[in-house]
């Protein structure tokens, strides 16, 4: 994704892997609802959702009184009303990768393996570093595959900018000398994938299973595949002091053994493996923050190589995903020379926070789901309604939807979520990702989710909900008349900038009978197709109550600013061209 | 489709055309509702709905008191409530053709082109022609592009069946000397395809505009481009008695003269072509049906080639396309000895009859907008209220979702259409195609739609809606293990014929809190996913009241048989297993 788009955006990227080859099996598998849709805003959901499970329901089993488990509810798998996907998809990361891989390669790129960066460098000279066209860093390649050959497996990189995506070890983070905040935990969980043989009637579904054996999580996967989650405890597992990780030779804890622990938490219900076991692992949960996320804006850091959390609720790949795409188009506007290269600081600012908040949430979560359930005999345990109000609780955000970037005032860095006018759209809160809706194309009467109409392109968009603009409306047809002309000076917002940073969009409430496509201004409808109603279907399926979605007074309107990424920067009224100028002035370039 | 359905059916299938090339522009181009729905079950829609244009609103102009035209209203396109796509698709031949040719490539099947079949013998032999396993046809094939070399442009193919889709001159057709029945109309049309800069407001809607000056249909389609259908009088237009075509040569109208012509119809309004025209072509009408559609069941014709009609009701492909998915399950089975040969019959009597309801639709409806409209002047012209009575009389028809098979008592043919307990699924037609709808998975609350798990993959599905089996319904729970015991028995209804005849598919009408899906006998959930409940999806956005659609009552249920072209055969009720094996042996071979 973060590669592909910036070779879509036109810039020379190389990617490198240690790994000879893409992952085949197991590992992480869970996309969450946010990531779907950032995906669809790349093209990229559609073979997922092809491909993959979805999850829309997760079961709570607790210690039964008769012994062994019963069910105590199901619920619904995602807590986020407005999700546009309200399910989760798993799919092996094998499977997640190809569709990057593929998606790459249609663009004439391919991942370099197996390659390991052996140093860096990084110039101190100032102007260099302010520089966006300079080459600051200097990094060394070692070409995995060359020695045998007698080749000189040595190659020079100089980058622009180098971001490290290698993980919780990260070979950039420790070069940087970044410091992780946090600690490990004493939660030691295995993890086996495999096709059951059950009578369990929730298979297909999550399900967090508390039982007096311990605890359990169940994640169905593509096909007819399982995952589960064993918790396991010291007894089992020999960790060792020094790296704090499973020491895996001294262990006697195998794919069998993990079964065997979680056929205790199953019962009465059996549980068996149809076939092979496609893979297995045991880990300790660490909780942890880096505490810088670049170096001098020029070297970053993105994913697990800045958070690492417990891989339960399925955060890891979606918070990583969803760094580089907050820092990808920043870094495409600052390498066009488009925004000034400040900008590049927000990534730290925006994600730092977001992965502070998730392993806030990850503590919490992990002592619930790791601690003992409430029985008779044991009064403190976690109780099912205790468990239960903190999925909900923490529910939207940990599956993305509740992402929430919040203004800034570092005096260093341009604030790109300003509040000014939030009133103006009480329900689309300004720093959270523009909401799903399906609104009608004024000029065929098709319906198009607005997410649709708003990919991750690295345009800004200009949402305009020019209210009810129908016959008689004539004071909202004036002041559209008038916002019209504001956008269309000569040194006005949509001239004194480099073109193609804006697309307009215009979202009128007024029913399909009485509006015309071609009754707007132009400077309003670049094409047909850029106009859309607040309006139902033909058949009255889908559409209907944007303005109220959005919480946009129809005798009013309101202008919706959406980020190349689908957060929204800021709003304005229809008077408010001077304040979307005095915004995009603080970090973008002007030509006039 | 019926090349690349037969071949993953496992026949030997070779098809030929005379063209050297897929045709690239123009041609036939709507694709209607029913037709989405048949592309969808073989898993073909979607690359249609990514690249096509969907129509999903009509507006009528029609003479205005001030003289040029004025729109009289807009409604849906469709007028068939019960569509899945309530929409047509345009988009132009050579693109629907790729979606085929890169499937059947898929499937190591490739055109042999061009090559032209020379002469055509079927065997007079009674046993060979009634034996699926005899090569009665022999076909001479000539290779056009082999003659340069000196090489034998000649090939023999003995065929087991032969199907002619060769379009309304169709040489099959008239080498078996089959008699079209109907006529010529003198309604002269004109086709252009060009990039429009108009100031028209429904240019990207269908558009039927009856003015003084003529009548004019649009057809917006993919991208910017839009097709004219305009109207033309005998003094443009030069015809040739003798073959009843138009004579391109003497007639001296080309595309700049078609759009002068539609310029007329559309004042007050401008239309000019941006850029060059795409694709233009003139005909007449001519509304014709073959009296046979085979010969002996071993060689067929389907398409153009059995019923030709105008093209403005977008009919031509679309019936063409559903000629073969009859046919081709029918000529499957019969190829794998699962059918006997008679059960071909079913394709004239079925597909003839709707060739015939076809015309005689496209007759009343060419003639309502080849005539004057009704004006001041003239009193007898066509009322707005006439012509869009008529529209929607024949939508349900003309978007194919009317299509109605109906019983026949034809001795030497199988009765596929059983109606005896029709009463039991009142809203479900038998004859015609299953309903969609949307239903969500018992064992993970996926919702589904039931067209999606009823695909054309060769078998008949059983969908058996056992009622409502919740908690207390002991009576209903009853029955439906009673029902099981009669499918699982040992000579019964799934043993008697070949494996993989059928597929089982159980609706419940019990909610997700209610039910497991391991609740229900095994012989009902042969998979995990086999399994469904008439429920809404977690977020109440889907599905619901399945029941109600079908028109069966939740304390009685039903059995409805899907054949595998997506049309219901026959219902019984729970108790109605004999019933269906009646039915069955009617046409299928037991093999017990």
């Amino acid at each position: 994704m973060p590669t592909e788009s910036l070779k879509r955006a036109g810039v020379n990227v190389r990617i490198i892997d240690k790994r000879p080859k893409k992952v085949a099996a197991g590992q992480a598998d869970g996309v969450q609802p946010r990531t779907i849709e950032v995906l669809q805003s790349y093209g990229l959901a559609e073979r997922l959702l092809r491909e993959g499970n979805q999850m829309h329901m997760v079961a709570f089993y607790n210690p039964s009184p008769n012994g062994g488990i019963e069910r105590t509810g199901r619920t619904a798998d995602i807590t986020a009303p407005s999700a546009r996907y309200p399910f989760e998809v798993t799919l092996h990361q094998g499977a997640i990768e190809a569709i990057f891989l593929d998606s790459m390669r249609e663009l004439g790129l391919e991942v370099d393996r197996p390659i390991i960066p052996t140093a860096l460098e990084l110039s101190h000279d100032e102007n260099e570093l302010r520089d966006p066209q300079s080459y600051p860093v200097k990094v060394t390649l070692k070409h995995l595959d060359f020695g045998s050959e007698g080749q000189d497996d040595t190659e020079i990189v100089y980058a622009k900018f180098v971001v490290g995506a290698d993980g919780a070890h990260s070979w950039v983070r420790k070069t940087l000398g970044i410091i992780m905040d946090g600690e490990q935990t004493d939660y030691i969980w295995g993890v086996v994938d495999l096709i059951p043989s059950t009578n369990f009637p929730d298979i297909r579904n999550r399900c967090a299973i508390h039982s007096s054996n311990g605890s359990c999580m169940i994640i169905p996967r593509e096909g007819d595949k399982v995952r589960l989650y064993i918790q396991l405890s010291d007894k089992d597992v020999v960790v060792d002091k020094a790296t704090g990780r499973v020491d895996k030779e001294k262990t006697k804890v195998g794919p069998e053994e993990l079964l065997e622990v979680a056929r205790k938490s199953f019962s009465p219900f059996t549980i068996e493996k149809a076939g092979e076991i496609d893979w297995w692992t045991i880990y300790l949960i660490g909780q942890r923050v880096a505490q810088k996320f670049s170096v001098h804006e020029r070297v970053f850091i993105a994913g697990d190589a800045c958070h690492t959390h417990s891989p339960k609720a399925g955060q890891g790949m979606n918070a990583s995903m969803n760094d580089t795409h907050n820092l990808i188009w920043k870094m495409t506007y600052v390498l066009r020379g488009w925004a000034d290269i400040s900008l590049l600081r927000t990534y730290e600012f925006e994600r730092r926070k977001y992965a502070q908040d998730l392993i806030a949430f990850d503590k919490k979560f992990s002592a619930l789901f790791s601690g003992k359930p409430r029985t008779e005999e044991c009064q403190d345990g976690v109780s099912h309604e205790a468990f239960l109000e903190a999925f909900q609780t923490f529910g939207a955000f940990s599956c993305g939807i509740g992402i929430h970037y919040s203004p800034s005032s570092i005096p260093s860095m341009p604030n790109i979520t300003e509040l000014k006018h939030q009133s103006l759209t009480s329900h689309q809160t300004v720093g959270m990702r523009i909401l799903p809706h399906v609104f009608v194309r004024a000029a065929d009467a098709r319906p198009f989710e607005i997410q649709d109409l708003l990919p991750a392109n690295t345009k800004w968009k200009l949402v305009v909900f020019v209210g009810d603009i129908g016959p008689g409306k004539i004071k909202q047809i004036e002041r559209v008349a008038k916002l019209a002309d504001d956008l269309g000076k000569s040194t006005g917002l949509l001239k004194r900038y480099e073109d193609g940073v804006f697309e307009i969009l215009t979202i009128c409430a007024t029913v399909k009978e009485c509006l015309n496509y071609t009754d707007l201004p132009e400077v309003l409808r670049p094409h047909w197709s850029r106009v859309l109603l607040d309006d139902v279907d033909m058949f009255g399926r889908t559409g209907g109550k944007g303005y109220d979605i959005y919480g946009v007074d129809p005798s009013q309107g309101a202008i919706i600013v959406v980020r190349p990424d689908g957060y929204v920067g800021t709003v304005t009224p229809l008077e408010g061209v001077k304040d979307l100028e005095t915004y995009f002035d603080t970090f973008l370039i002007r030509t006039l």
